[in-house]
């Protein structure tokens, strides 16, 4: 890729947005979305008004989570980590990796729709990977 | 508890084996399930034959895992770590928490069916629960 997309390259990119807000608004539940890349840094997240978390702070959290992950599937000889979901007391989050540098994470209620937001980041994923070259 | 449970009082309870090969069995794409403590140090274990790894390697790092999920929790105030799934190229494991020092993980084939290992642990954990006080 001559270009690679540099951050203000993102900002300037409604589609992530958008994209982040379609799953969360559709999945029953949802609470917050965000991509970040494997150092922590967030490309792009949105959060519901009544967000009752950060999801920046959510994903960098998961996101040292992920590395542990990724390590651990490496010394399994079990192939990429490609999907990761975590339920706690007050909170779900599924996290879906797009490629070896981003992951796309997702925070929902606990009795929100698990399924539902497995689905629409699995189905939403080859867009956002396309996206971020 | 006056008389807590030993590893040889563990082997001695059919309890476990027969609970753990039916979610494994009843799962389809199941491969293996056990019970391991915090340490690392499984309780009980039971593996189809044909099983293309081995379970407690699989609980050894997966457990490391999940001690960094709960330390994720806690400092986001997200209350207990109930359940974390993680989806690999060549398979999916599910893991429950029985209680602080215990979980529950079952590895299943990547097409194998998350959600019905996903219903039989979480029906199942307080089975085990009880038994391990």
């Amino acid at each position: 890729m001559a270009d690679p997309p540099s951050s203000l390259g993102f900002e300037a990119l409604p589609m992530f947005q958008d994209a982040l807000r379609e799953i969360v608004d559709r999945t029953e539940g949802g609470v917050a979305s965000l991509i970040m890349d494997s150092e922590g840094i967030a490309v792009e997240s949105y959060a519901r008004d009544d967000a009752p978390f950060d999801i920046t702070t959510i994903g960098i959290e998961f996101g040292v989570v992920l590395g542990s992950i990724k390590r651990a599937a490496e010394s399994l000889e079990a192939g990429q980590a490609r999907e990761v979901a975590i339920g706690t007391e007050k909170m779900t989050t599924l996290i879906r990796t797009l490629g070896e540098t981003y992951f796309l994470a997702l925070a929902i209620r606990p009795d929100g729709n698990f399924g539902k937001g497995r689905f629409l980041m699995r189905a939403a994923a080859p867009k956002f990977l396309a996206e971020l070259g």
